[in-house]
């Protein structure tokens, strides 16, 4: 029995009620690929230093989409043509711009998957898709930065594009850095367009000024928090470790798909023979990754059940930062609490 | 090297700030036990219809020991003495309150661990606990009604505790449903003690009331909402059915903590017999349960597969809502479409 | 030189930006007797309680205008037809409710200018401004209740109307009750329209109650708090006693305008028979009642000059409450303390 | 009767709740003159930009009264030992900051009291008020900057003080510039004190650095918005124009205290030779000098009743920017508009 009474009006703590607008948008959002992003945090494992940074993709792609529609609104009210068929793609292509991420990207995208950046997997996404979805196309053109009308593209992927507008608000949000907080709302209302080209009201010069020094502070005290470092630094090891165990043939517990990319690096021209390295690609995602580590913790290779127990634990590496060359014996002495 | 730097405050989109003041209840927050909280979420699967719901038990228990501390605060100035050791005793004791809870507490409660209560299960912690941690003896008492000055179990778990104040602010928050925010602040604001007993200065009446109608909206809001609902009761379906499986020795990937909960029922008395149950217990959590059903999505067992795809994909079961008999044709109906 | 850059978005802490749609509404809003608003506070002497509540009248229509707005937006999303000019006498109507107010609303109507209500004094103003303004007319239909499309008459003064939609939420925004925050923007979501009727969607039913929840917090804790109607008793008696002495031939400083109105009462009649008594209530607002008030801190008749001090110092009345009689003692003693 | 029953919370929509925390202070507090900042907006003319400005000086000194208490728990928290005497004094000199400030202070400092600086008035009302409140004189020597622990002086007026920490977030709150708001929690709890020296730790350098962004932003978009000092600008030319046709004897409605500033211009020695004239200037507030201005607006001297008009109903001058100088003809255009 097909749903008739799809639900359209979504709570968001950031921006209030998402409408979802027209019908496409909503099958998509439907679609086990777009809702595997409800797997897949924003920011890894942030939420190791900032707990109420568990937000996910999923949840960053609605926001996102919310926003180019205001985007649009403004731009249209201030006398710029948008095509029914323009706003229709421009909303698609923003919601499916991080399609491709896997679990813990960073992670992921320099160990499990090494060999493949994340928008080339949204491409092969994207690509798959637009057979079921028509109306993609434009979508696609918009996202690949192929369409003539450049503000689109910037509107999807630029300086002062939707997802940075989104991402940034709503890190700002859930860790509660309320510093990092930027001008969203004000900034979309100074959003323009001259020759096809995406500008910003002269007035709106402070805003973007002001937009920058919020960035910076989430760069400096979320993105790039020693401690999360120390976090994701760990992750890395651990599969590193996983790679080299299964690569040597021994037992490993892990969820049937992660399994397939534990054992072996793939390249961009695999997925491209074999399409079912996507569809076990879309399987994977912040539960099969951390089920496994928490399996890990009791592995009789000591090396993976250590570093997997501190991550589980929360016993993270430190970090000690020195703008002069450690002393020897500093080092040495950490060698041997280590070998202890 | 041991931590000395012990991080003392904490970022909470809720609270602001979240200040952990003495090292007996940072050591706490340290312990395994304590950190497995940041992997079961608060409101289980209530994040399929409110996606920014993925707080968890960690979160929620710092913000009601933060609440504690200022409603100790307040008692205090308006003339009850309260001692370091119960100030002490209480952080702890409202700390430790949600320890029990498994992974979607309510599905777990009616499948997994079906004969025994989360409260026990907490109970059992704290007597483990209590060996590692002096101090938490008078935390116990408190927990447990038996410290004599009663307002101390009315704070931790009484019509005004610390819990509620939290939760249903902080569900309230990344629910996004604003009309469910409960004035916790003003309420803890005219808390006071009499004889020992917690009482509510006459002026906070009203913000009681509007606490009970706040409270309500929650409840029909989400806590009822009839998706979760819907969500919840596939998956205890989905749990019921690889108990079934399991019984009958059928092959089940699930990570291995978890599986011993599949395999077998325990009770309370299986739980004082064999310690390792509870060590099984305090390894699972929503990952286990999670990365599990999303490997039985392909399991040959059809209705496993197919009520675990539902849940992964969310496609949920529908309510229909009647105040008449459904008649019969209505039914039927339903009967020939899953037949198909 | 004509003002051609006519600014178009004004910002409001309560609601964001509030963007004005049309040129009627902007002209209609630099008009001197809109601008007249910007002097009466929406909150009479509340302000002596909570200090942040200094909020306007004018500010206080522009919200509920942009509120209207958002209402129509929904309304017609939900299928029902409204032509453009209905939507423009719309706006216009519910920027021009609270036209009639004078300074201290409640004070003013029972001393200064007994005999006419706020909505006559509102009825005149609009009467001589449909010269001014053409267009003004349907929204003078609407206003009176006299166009046949009854649920815009719903949404200018009903149950559920853009005023107390504002008004509460702002109200509660500045005085910081948090607890009567109402949430218009959800009420106003489920608003919708039945045979040219206003009326709330059936899973509004719950948001309506907590509206009444919260408003009824507002009347307790705001709009009846004891502290507030002592201060508004103090005016309303020393209105009475500068009126009383102006009757009798006294020197009285007072702002022209405002003396006309101490000096002798108008009825509707007068203000039908002589246009300028409109013209000199259009000239006068809470400036002039106020400063007049701190003039005559030092005026020689005892009683003004007590009253004034006691307001101005904000030496308050104070309210005793009691479910019995007051004994005759205790009103004898404070006599005494009087007397002396 | 004395008021026994002191309202020591007071709501505030910025800080929540502000506690008045010893009698001292709420004396103060009660004091006329410290009553008279309620008449005294912060903003002076912003509000005809930013409608919700009209917070006052009363507002603000009571905010950065709970900043200070805040700061210096920070500080005795991380180790530096404050008195009980020195708290209560530090609390005092930052209510007391403002004192000394006239209704639209820029406009008044340059013409009415032309020859008085507001800090000069503030020593003049403090050394009256040491009189009546004995503990003022530590108060006193820490606003003079004569304590030896200089800190003090430095959280009452620095680059970090509590004024700036209050105005700065609650001008943006009132105003709605959402992105001049500044952090001043977190600033706050990254304050310490080093040989008697206020310092900020170093991990809030960033919070900081985003504290001057906001400020900028703040200058730029309220304190120095063109509307707003085309305002301020209007009313000195209206007070100028008072004082020009005053001087020549002419008629002129002012209140009594205020008349006396628009008649003759006074130096610091007139007032310490007079001290009635100090009790005037405590006298006059936003309320006299607006009052007049309206009653001015029927004025027979044509200048200075259409100034007057101007700024009343809001015809405020426009300002044109230009890097180049104007051309003769752009300003003989002007004159003759404004000759007709």
């Amino acid at each position: 029995m097909p749903s008739t009474n799809k639900k359209k009006i979504i709570n968001d703590p950031v921006w209030g009620f998402i409408a979802i607008k027209n019908e496409e948008c909503f099958d998509l959002i439907e679609h086990p690929y777009f809702q595997r992003l409800r797997r897949i945090k924003q920011l890894g494992l942030t939420h190791l230093v900032y707990p109420g940074a568990l937000h996910t993709r999923f949840h960053h792609s609605l926001g996102a989409m919310h926003l180019m529609g205001q985007a649009l609104e403004v731009i249209k009210a201030k006398g710029t043509h948008i095509s029914e068929e323009e706003s229709l793609a421009a909303c698609l292509a923003i919601l499916l711009h991080d399609l491709g991420h896997g679990p813990f990207s960073h992670a992921l995208e320099t160990t499990i998957v090494s060999g493949v950046s994340h928008e080339e997997l949204t491409d092969l996404f994207l690509a798959e898709l637009s057979h079921e979805f028509k109306g993609l196309e434009l979508a696609l053109r918009m996202f690949r930065d192929e369409y003539p009308r450049q503000f689109f593209s910037s509107l999807i992927a630029g300086q002062l594009d939707m997802d940075r507008l989104d991402y940034l608000r709503r890190d700002s949000f859930f860790t509660g850095v309320s510093e990092g907080q930027v001008g969203s709302e004000r900034l979309i209302k100074m959003l323009n367009v001259q020759d096809d080209t995406l500008v910003v009201d002269e007035k709106g010069l402070l805003s973007v000024e002001h937009f920058l020094s919020a960035r910076r502070i989430m760069y400096w005290q979320v993105y790039l928090h020693k401690t999360v470092l120390a976090a994701e630094s760990l992750l890395i090891n651990i599969l590193r470790r996983a790679q080299y165990l299964a690569a040597q043939g021994a037992q490993l517990f892990a969820t049937p798909h992660f399994f397939r990319f534990l054992r072996k690096q793939y390249s961009l021209a695999d997925f491209l023979d074999d399409p079912t390295l996507l569809h076990s690609f879309a399987r994977i995602d912040d539960f099969d990754v951390f089920s496994s580590i928490k399996a890990w913790t009791e592995h009789e290779d000591r090396i993976l059940s250590s570093l997997s127990r501190y991550l589980v634990d929360r016993k993270l590496f430190r970090i000690y930062q020195s703008s002069q060359p450690f002393e020897k014996e500093f080092i040495d002495n950490f060698s041997h609490t280590v070998e202890r």
